[in-house]
């Protein structure tokens, strides 16, 4: 069976009885049909010795990882050894559900259920979210159009349009042609959804005021007079956060093993901060004993994130960091072709092993124990699988396990939880990377040096042009948020491996004064992707009966 | 209390007590949250003696006539009086929410309740119609820019993209700049969502077979050749139907004196067919014996959309028809300005009551008992109402009461439910306007001279050039379906009352393949409407308890 059939074929407990495992009633959530729910605000419980474990990998390849899989098995894992246990993910997005990469539910018997419907719309947070940024959008062009009272000059609007899909057609476009009556020409372009700022505020709130206010500082953009002017100056913080209202309460639902998780926000860790909601995390924490969450991509993008800008905003660091690699990502790290990598390749698996220890490294500097899972493939061979746990435990010192969740759930990863627990109950001993005293080519340069291997960063004329009004206007010691491809630590996607001694070229700043940090656009990452050739949706279909095949 | 304060002061009962009430179980609904659900399909009962009841109105002003409002109330006194009764409404659109005209759930003690979410995302189906047509646009310049196998002219692409906001900045638009990786330049722009030919698709679709059938009949443009190409022909009719498998069911709410409701569907009647979905109208139909609906605008368009559209799919035309008009609209209609409106002036209330007196003899053209309901409002004077009612009885021999619902709920309409439940038990005399054998110049004739009382129908250039290449496919023989201001009888907005002797100019076609229409863009309508100067964003609000203010 393939992850569809196996998610059709699962029996789901009543979402009551989920909750009723996180000692929710019935009158604290928000049912969405029998087997979702929206979790009522505030959460309240005991947080206070709850373990938080975070699930990242190495760098993404074709061959799949299996990050979201782990996550789900080694929380499945917990739950059948008896923990009071919460899983905390990201919500999917429909363009990589539409194109290329597939939804983001797990796979195989370690998923979140029913796959379906996390995987289109949900709860219907991205819509919201979509509707929110873009009706901001329309006030800010109306502004523009009914007389301009704020002097915003049409060519310094940096609040782009959104939407959720792959639509490479609307990266760049003009827009307000068509005469006097429909609005002012000027450049414009689109996002993808998880790209908004409004998605990483979302993600960064801690309540209701707090995301009203985060909403109220959004830049998006400036007079004439080069001032800055914010959502605050156009007076509809109350609007936008208004059509938030419930898209900022956490979703619930549960694992094939009726596990209950948390998912809600979904910002990608490439473009954006990459993990899920300080609310969700925090709710997780004060409903259950341990929580295992996930940041997206690598531990470059989504670990260095969640480490530097969602911890300090959580106020709880996490207790273990479970690093997932596989042996046919590490061997096409090693140089092996996609369609070579069910063949056994022990050099191969050894040169692409450099990119496993490069985030071991850069895990274990923050003081945080780190262990590595290794998501197993029906292709792997033993010796495969013995050479990279002897290379982990040997060479990077750190302690690994082969994982079978697809095929076993959390069967497949008990010895890696009895591992996590002991390791979670060590006493923490959290370093930052930087201080948040440091301006923000010192962060930068501190996150490509100890968390890229690389070796410098360098401003292009734009990005340095910024950085002297950045510094006039007090923006240049907030936090970083590095927009960089999720396929190499380096800037160049086809780096591959563990590059060094490379330079990390920013191309542009976008300051994000809602989320409170400034993105620092690398290379040529892309804040909307496109469709390939054979999108996904080709392949999908539903049927009189409801019946749904192609998703995956 | 205003509208929202007096929403926020009802209570509610649960979903599942109102569900009861149309011998809905807990099973055959789908809660979201504790009272909001989707209604399962299919929905089966005996219709088979069931009355449809239609509400409609003269030509809307800036004054407000309370079509939803009298809709609601009209329900509540059925209720009232005992009758197993259902509410069937459209679901409105941000658009307006956040422009002028409001939400669109009735007004004081005659609304459907949750105000806030049922005017802001709902379940989610606005969202879900803007992902799913977005997602056909992305798919079709994904299919240029990766080789256009199907030979697809850019210039003749006519599937826009929607948003279900009001931004006139989208309106026209150059897509596809930025270079090899991102797109083909080409001219689009964007419609409101409830413009879009799948909001017409799910509110004329019997079930989810008939959705996708019809999804795939979409003509999306042209080839280099001038041959149509559908979307049957892009093979993604699976995905689209897959993104809309939540959005067609029907959603259940209550009025304030918990009388079912069930909204599903929102095309606005002056770009699109105004009514509500067929499904949700059947469901009402199998559950109730007395279903109150309205369509969109005035009569002129969504009642004879209703009529000419919606009938011959739903199988069941209306046993009664009642037409809501106000004094202050109708003197409006004759020349008082709109700041002078709570001034008696009883000349002006004659000359504005021609306006009636059209919308009164082209329902009654169907053969259907038409009676008027007077919208009360305080600064109507007893003078006012007494000529109102005394003419619409002696000179347009139909029934008129004076209703005052938005006072007194169901209570300010109890003679008009009476009148309403007699004319329904009359045998149904139902006369078509047009065959369906008529071209599509007879059909517009037809409506121009029989529910417009205008002179003829005049084509532009570029719709005579439409219309031989419509003869060639043989959809010259299609439904018509009027894009036409909703403020005037005729195609010139500013013409209020009753004129005469006017042409309608239709300016092109726009061939809607799946909903089984051509559209006729006549004037200067827009399917894109634009934000006022001060949008009701503006004064919109959520407190940090989430309590809201400003909607309306």
């Amino acid at each position: 069976m393939n992850d569809i059939e196996i998610s059709q074929a699962a029996t789901e407990a009543p979402i009551t009885e989920i909750a009723g495992k996180l000692d929710l009633s019935a009158d604290q959530i928000e049912q969405y049909g029998a087997v979702k729910a929206k979790i009522k605000l505030p959460v309240t419980g005991d947080a206070s010795t709850s373990k938080l474990i975070l699930v990242t990998s190495i760098n993404p390849t074709p061959a799949g990882e299996g990050k979201s899989t782990v996550t789900v098995g080694l929380g499945d894992a917990l739950q059948r050894q008896g923990k009071k246990v919460a899983i905390a993910l990201r919500e999917p997005s429909l363009g990589p559900v539409m194109g290329i990469k597939g939804g983001a539910t797990g796979g195989g018997y370690a998923q979140v259920i029913p796959m379906e419907d996390i995987n289109l719309h949900f709860t219907g947070d991205m819509g919201a979210l979509t509707e929110a940024h873009d009706t901001l959008s329309a006030l800010i062009d109306n502004h523009i159009q009914q007389g301009n009272e704020l002097n915003i000059d049409p060519r310094q609007v940096i609040w782009k349009r959104v939407i959720d899909i792959n639509d490479r057609a609307l990266r760049q476009t003009v827009i307000g042609l068509g005469g006097r009556t429909s609005g002012i020409p000027r450049q414009d372009g689109f996002d993808i959804t998880v790209a908004s700022e409004l998605m990483a505020i979302l993600c960064l709130s801690k309540d209701l005021a707090d995301l009203k206010a985060r909403i109220n500082k959004i830049v998006i953009g400036y007079t004439y007079d080069k001032d800055p002017v914010t959502v605050a100056d156009l007076k509809v913080g109350g609007a936008i956060a208004l059509l938030l209202k419930d898209a900022i309460k956490p979703n619930l639902v549960q694992t094939i093993e009726h596990t209950p998780a948390i998912i809600h926000g979904g910002p990608f860790a490439n473009i954006a901060h990459g993990c899920n909601s300080v609310i969700a995390t925090k709710s997780a924490l004060a409903l259950a004993n341990y929580v295992v969450t996930e940041s997206g991509f690598g531990a470059d993008l989504g670990g260095e994130k969640f480490m530097d800008i969602k911890t300090p905003v959580l106020g709880k660091t996490p207790d273990a960091v479970v690093i997932v690699a596989t042996v046919r990502a590490l061997k096409y790290n090693g140089g092996v072709d996609k369609n070579n990598l069910q063949e056994e390749n022990l050099a191969a698996l050894a040169t692409g092993s450099e990119n496993l220890k490069r985030h071991v490294t850069s895990m274990s500097r923050y003081g945080v124990p780190v262990i590595v899972a290794v998501n197993r493939f029906t292709s792997d061979t033993d010796a495969e699988i013995d050479q990279l746990l002897a290379y982990v435990k040997d060479e990077l010192h750190v302690q690994a396990f082969d994982t079978t969740v697809w095929a076993n759930g959390g069967g497949g990863a008990l010895d890696l939880a009895d591992a996590v627990v002991a390791a979670a109950d060590e006493p923490s001993t959290f370093k930052p990377l930087y201080d948040s005293d440091d301006d923000l080519v010192t962060k930068m340069t501190k996150i490509v040096q100890n968390i890229y291997g690389g070796r410098d960063v360098e401003l292009e004329p734009k990005a340095k042009r910024q950085l002297k009004t950045f510094q006039k206007q007090g923006w240049d010691k907030l936090p970083v948020c590095m927009a960089k491809t999720q396929y190499s630590l380096s800037d160049n996607a086809k780096a591959l491996g563990a590059p060094t001694e490379f330079t990390i070229h920013v191309r542009e700043f976008v300051p994000k004064l809602g989320a409170g940090f400034i993105v620092a656009m690398t290379g040529n990452v892309l804040t909307m992707p496109g469709l390939p050739k054979h999108p996904a949706a080709l392949d999908m279909d539903i049927d009189a009966d409801g019946k749904i095949t192609g998703l995956f």
